[in-house]
């Protein structure tokens, strides 16, 4: 490969890229723990890992043996503040965000459970609010909402609605789409622009404006998974590119399957009004959270058709191919830009945005 | 029956009993919506459920079928205070809670999840601890710990650590465990003395000291619950009775059942370190709650195997006949007093003690 530059220009040293990170100094729990990025991860490999002993290959959802049947299982925290933006709710991110996971593992998602914290004081409408749009939310997603539990905290010791869903989806027969699948060659692609769900909670949220009003993409993307592996395609990894967007995605891919991965920053679609606004803010739209995007790792003889069933279906209008899986540079994402040089995509550190999800 | 009073000593009216409860008059969450009583029940049937649609039988977990398998699918939010208290923590809680959830559907608890909702600033150390905890409590119960999620929110607007833990089990053939199956003349077991959770979270919470020290009887009750069905007893209903105590679980049952449940006061285990506190607390036992205890139901002609079974258990030493269910005042627990009158044990309205668990 030719020479790679960080950020700031310089020469990146490969040989120290991919060692493990070590819990930094701070002791104590800071934003950055739940972004997703590095500070998520060293959380993980450090702190909760070596208390609960080994858990697998770590991807979206898990999936276990259940008597006779393949089991998706995953679970996500949503704590997005405010309640309702563009495009969306708490609801909505609560049923298509853990619809998503299991997709991710190439479920059929099935069941939902739903786990509420509220805070004393909360207004009984606004729950309404919220649970109605969970419901159709689950409704238009096609799972049932089957088990739930209801906290009260007091009031100053929440903020309104914490909501938690975990689900349960069914794997077929052969299916194995995992991280640690991604192969050299292989190509990458995504499902659509990327970077509305977190520019529309932050313009909501800051109450900043853009010309152009931006919505969240939140969407279940289950039919569109079906469609792909209905063409017989050998997917070999799909992620969402949720809390710390497409570059946490890639390299999760990457350090998994210690692969590298190239993209051209040209091929991958953001919206004018998400480069807009990520101008205006200092945001890198690869960093932005989505969620109803997917990225999709497949074997160059499977992309074609694969993208073309992708563009066919509602949810994946906008795909496109956006680079490729190389034997060079393992664990390291790297950007060919506009004037022909490479930029390390790293790993972001925390979330851009807090409470984004 | 013999007519039956109410905790004033007037008669009550049977005919009113049983009608559903109105969303109350509060036009905002209260502490009492998450103390799992009356209010917990009418946030679910008039906010919850039109919202989600229908669920089946309301239990402590589904029961659904996933391909061939028939999985056991809980959920709980963790959100007690103090974090550690004597005899266990919130990590003993987010196993053995859920855990035993399923335990009370018949289910092989086999996975969790965890969803952790940190406050920034929270302690790592602290973090560690409860991580810690939660890792020993999955290896006792012998359960997997396989996906999991990590939220982080602003300073004052958490406390701590909340955690979620989501579980599956298998349910074997022909188990058919569920409140619904209470028939009149099944006889109404408990595992063992209760209220030690409640008391021992209370005493650590506000420093009290009552001679002799409570300890929290968290524990898994799996284990307990298949040596009673290898008896091959036709096990009706099992149900732990957390928040709300012994009088939420019966109630449940009651009126899921559309039965009544007699139960005969002396024959209640509560220890007496545990009566005293609740004397000076002003505390009614029966609504304590309890973490490693179950209610069972069985038919007269299995009762006195399952209860041998359950004295030879070290989670079940303690277990005790105490009531039978009744064909009469259908929806309705009573109690028969030393004195040989009867008494209503009510549908708490919230929980005495918010955040118990």
């Amino acid at each position: 490969m030719s020479e790679v530059n960080g950020r700031n220009g310089a020469p990146v040293d490969l040989a120290a890229w991919s060692c493990p990170l070590p819990l930094r100094d701070s002791p104590t729990v800071v934003m950055g723990h739940g972004g997703g990025g590095a500070l998520s991860a060293e959380l993980v490999e450090h702190l909760f890992l070596p208390a609960f002993g080994p858990v697998g290959e770590l991807r979206d959802s898990a999936v276990v043996d259940v008597g006779t049947a393949r089991v998706a299982f995953s679970t996500d925290s949503y704590v997005v503040r405010p309640l309702f933006f563009p495009g969306g709710s708490i609801g909505d991110l609560a049923v298509n965000g853990t619809v998503n996971d299991l997709a991710m593992s190439g479920a059929q998602p099935l069941y939902l459970s739903t786990a509420f914290i509220l805070e004393e004081g909360t207004a009984l409408a606004d729950l309404g609010r919220v649970a109605e749009a969970l419901g159709a939310a689950a409704r238009a997603a096609g799972v049932r909402l089957v088990t739930g539990d209801t906290k009260v905290v007091d009031a100053g010791h929440g903020d309104g609605v914490y909501v938690n869903t975990a689900g349960l989806g069914l794997v077929g027969p052969g299916v194995d789409i995992r991280p640690g699948r991604a192969r050299p060659g292989d190509v990458v692609l995504v499902s659509g622009d990327l970077g509305r769900h977190g520019v529309a909670v932050l313009s909501c949220r800051e109450g900043l404006e853009f010309g152009t009003a931006v919505e969240s993409d939140t969407a279940p993307l289950h039919g569109l998974v079906a469609a792909m592996l209905d063409t017989g395609a050998d997917v070999h990894v799909l992620r969402d590119p949720t809390r710390g967007g497409l570059a946490a995605s890639l390299n999760e891919i990457a350090t998994t399957a210690g692969v590298g991965i190239e993209i051209v920053e040209r091929q991958v679609p953001v919206p004018p009004e998400v480069a807009d606004a990520c101008a205006i803010l200092g945001l890198d739209p690869f960093y932005v959270a989505n969620e109803g995007r997917l990225v999709a790792v497949v074997p160059p003889v499977d992309a074609d058709r694969v993208l073309a069933v992708m563009r066919g279906h509602p949810h994946g209008s906008g795909a496109a191919v956006i680079g490729r899986v190389t034997a060079e540079h393992p664990a390291m994402v790297v950007a060919r830009t506009g004037l022909g040089a490479t930029r390390v995509v790293d790993l972001p550190v925390g979330e851009q945005l807090p409470r984004i999800c």
